[in-house]
């Protein structure tokens, strides 16, 4: 965690379920996360998978060009395409707008 | 997942690390789900979390006043608490505002 972030900003809030075969997936993971965190406009990202393959990753960018840029970032589309044909049995993709945030951390 | 919602529509992203201690979280985790769920203009929730310990929730809502009513609920209001007190080694809350949003599901 890593607030407060500049504010407002933006999030793409991706959830999944991972397929049974999976394959290189978690390569390819680690690889965007490095590659995302690279992209002008990048913030950072929260990522969770429970051991039954459903995961919640939200990255944070500071406008709506920055996440399409790297939607279209081509390493990222080939990705995206190998995510769609092998690696998940569904996801949803969000886009949205970060109004607010505040943080507790145990003293 | 459950898109499409209803859309533009909010969401609190709440992501969490818990303590070592935390007897009588998954209870109280689960107890909120229902009652949320029970709320004034609730439109779902996606949650995950890893075996280490990291979690995020992310509650979806019709609008910000739902999502302040949700807060106010006195039996959430106890469970916040006892996050604070006993559960929850740190913690983050963003109020987030769902621009849009689409899904894959494998054929």
């Amino acid at each position: 965690m890593n607030l407060p972030r500049k504010s407002p900003c933006y999030a793409v809030i991706f959830t999944s379920t991972l397929a049974d075969q999976n394959q290189g997936y978690d390569t390819m993971a680690d690889r965007m996360q490095e590659l995302a965190a690279q992209q002008p406009g990048y913030l950072g990202v929260e990522s969770v998978r429970s051991p039954d393959g459903t995961g919640i990753t939200i990255s944070y960018w500071e406008d709506l060009s920055a996440i399409k840029a790297w939607k279209q970032n081509p390493e990222h589309l080939t990705a995206q395409e190998l995510g769609k044909n092998q690696w998940y049995q569904n996801y949803s993709v969000e886009i949205a707008r970060i109004e607010s945030g505040y943080q507790f951390e145990q003293p």
